[in-house]
């Protein structure tokens, strides 16, 4: 369908999950989409622990926007950052191009890491996962910590630098665990002289009793024992209450614990982007503590049915009355839905019945070959499991590119222990 | 052979083309090895205008040191700043690792951008290509240009951002402005709704009346012709005399012309690393214009037949009485015979004669399917020289790491004209 002036315009925010969906589902829509974000690819952000321990390069879980929309006639990117909404014209603000005219909104602007009210003396010294950046920081703090061991010949700034703290149970922190203590055991076993990279701590505070919140007990349980069989310490029922330059404090049963250490990384949570309040306040509904927008059943928010928020930015509770995770899926399928909604408006077919998610399962994997697996109440792990990670996983980055030879590599690579992508880029004195 | 603390220690300063050679060869001679290089991977410089323009990833091109080095048990990397050199106590001094004590000095630093006194005005506006850095940033630059252009409706501002220099008409000058030319032309052209990428105008500015200066002139020709098919704009005969961070200006037969601009990318020389001036200080030889120092028939420096200086930043006659090009072979050659002669040292053989550079020829590549190459006064052009660089560069890579799909996926973008790794990242406000 080629550009038409006068087709409905529908303005997506962020190319997320949520956004890209919602933006490739309007193809045959007669809408005029444009597809605003800051960055100019889409990410797969659940990946980027592997580009933080080196295993992958960013291009191979990037896919640029443009390329993904090219042979989208319907559909224009712009690399911008927005800086407000005008709803009562209808148009979003952008820093460098403008004010951009919209029909229908669809607010799909994601996830930053959430310290707790920290930020600000949290946040320098334990970055999350959540863009290339954080990755390529993550990397080059964790190999030169390697690096500054190997160095140094005191004991105890060895220990200090050699070990790791992860902060946060879930499938991030779990599987950036998992890959530093491989990364450790297995890829640097024999380049270092000075130093043993295998004598590498790794320990995973969660404040909860067990790893893997969302997943069934038993998923739990097997997740923990091949966490310890790599070698990670996982510190249950620890609350970080301190995070500085070289150290964490650690809370943990009426007792307060340190672990020096000089790499720290964030997996404890997430909120809506600021983004989302400029949004919220525009609608007049007011955020959640993760600053997400409470959404209508359709995804509209407040009293504005042509304003849709969807993604790790909304709040909406699923039938169970819980609220639906902040997950890739859910991401996922309301981009479709939204799009749905909006297809059927303008074609003035009857609307649809309020969004409901389809869980499919979820899956987390733990250094290689062990993972866990749940799908429809029943419970994979071990190889199987693992194998099913790798399928959907390359499936899933295959579609956006060509390059499933790249992928075969990266799956040979990780089966070979090896980790070609482990440099340390824009180095900082350190 | 296992560490042993009596061994000739030979530190080899630099990992680049000449430093890791020298290293490798001395993999069987009775020496302890300490590399010391500020980065920790080896980087495949000639192909950094692939990863500013899109084609490759960091990754792809770069070799982590402690991998290369990984089985060699004589070897051992230092990842440091060196910071002076103290010959009388025959030791290297580190930033962060205090001294490094040697029996032989191999100094290998390579070479930075030269503008020619110009450094501090015009390094800003037009990054070199020498290091991962350079090109991501220059990657960065001439994505968001195109990014930029279709955000303004301004037909001024458009053409600026349209438009891209290359100074300097050696190989990296060429092979870099064909790829800006293929990325607007083929990889981009159905990526913009307001712009035609495939107008950018790509210029590319060479002091002298032919590019590839060390080609024959048949070469220099065919390599001329495969440009203008491509689109690049030659500029012979045209001295920069001014950039700024929106205008180039070139002194050209008597007249001045202004290209308005905003991305610029310097190929036009190089000098060696300021590290250089340190040890010619301390061997009390005098560097030339270009901070290479000259060195003896055997690569040693002045008066110290235990301090070698190779690659990039020495200076040495070819017995055609022309000094040798600053290039990976000679380079690599350099640093396999200064391995040979410390090794015959340590051996009590008979010394080695002179080094003698073997060029075995060169090449460059004008874009997809056009090179031109030169081999033992054999002249070879269009798609077989290109089948020949592809093959060479290649292989080259593929010793390195286990990595021989990776690269076949690189032919087969190359050839698709896909660029996937085309991310702008570490992006600044614009």
């Amino acid at each position: 369908m080629a550009a038409d002036a006068s087709a409905h315009r529908v303005v997506i925010v962020g190319g997320g999950f949520a956004g890209m969906q919602c933006g490739l589902a309007l193809r045959r829509s007669p809408a005029q989409v444009t597809l605003l974000d800051k960055r100019n690819f889409h990410l797969f952000q659940p990946l980027l622990y592997q580009v933080a321990t080196g295993a992958l390069s960013p291009a191979n879980i990037a896919a640029p926007l443009r390329g993904i929309f090219k042979r989208q006639a319907n559909a224009r990117t712009l690399l911008d950052d927005v800086t407000g909404f005008d709803l009562p014209a209808k148009e979003v603000e952008t820093a460098k191009g403008g004010r951009v005219p919209f029909d229908s909104l669809v607010f799909a602007a994601g996830s930053i890491p959430h310290y707790f009210g920290k930020d600000a003396e949290w946040e320098p010294h334990a970055p999350g996962l959540k863009t290339v950046e954080d990755a390529t920081l993550l990397r080059q703090r964790i190999l030169s910590a390697f690096e500054r061991a190997e160095r140094d010949p005191d004991a105890n700034n060895r220990r200090k630098y050699l070990t790791f703290v992860v902060v946060g149970g879930g499938p991030t922190g779990v599987e950036m665990a998992g890959a530093i203590r491989e990364l450790a055991k297995d890829t640097l076993r024999k380049d270092f002289r000075s130093i043993d990279p295998a004598a590498a701590r790794v320990i995973l505070v969660e404040n909860s009793d067990h790893v893997l919140e969302a997943f069934p007990e038993k998923s739990q349980a097997r997740a923990l024992k091949a966490l310890e069989a790599l070698g990670v310490e996982p510190m249950l029922g620890g609350r970080v209450t301190g995070i500085t330059a070289n150290q964490v404090t650690v809370s943990r049963r009426g007792a307060t614990e340190t672990i020096d250490t000089e790499t720290v990384v964030w997996a404890a949570g997430v909120k809506a982007t600021p983004l989302g309040k400029l949004l919220a306040d525009a609608t007049g509904v007011t955020v959640d503590r993760g600053g997400r927008m409470p959404v209508n059943p359709d995804c509209s928010v407040g009293g504005h049915p042509n304003v849709f928020v969807i993604g790790d930015a909304m709040s909406l509770n699923g039938p169970d009355g819980k609220p639906l995770p902040g997950v890739a899926p859910v991401a996922m399928q309301q981009g479709r839905y939204v799009a749905d909604v909006i297809d059927r408006r303008l074609r003035g077919k009857s609307p649809l019945p309020p969004f409901r998610y389809h869980d499919k399962g979820s899956m987390a994997t733990i250094g290689r070959s062990r993972a866990v697996a749940v799908t429809n109440g029943f419970q994979l792990s071990g190889w199987l499991a693992w194998m099913a990670w790798l399928f959907i996983h390359i499936m899933y980055l295959a579609r956006f590119e060509n390059r499933l030879l790249v992928l075969m590599q990266w799956f040979w690579n990780y089966v070979t222990r090896n980790r070609a992508a482990r440099l340390i880029t824009h180095p900082k004195p350190d």
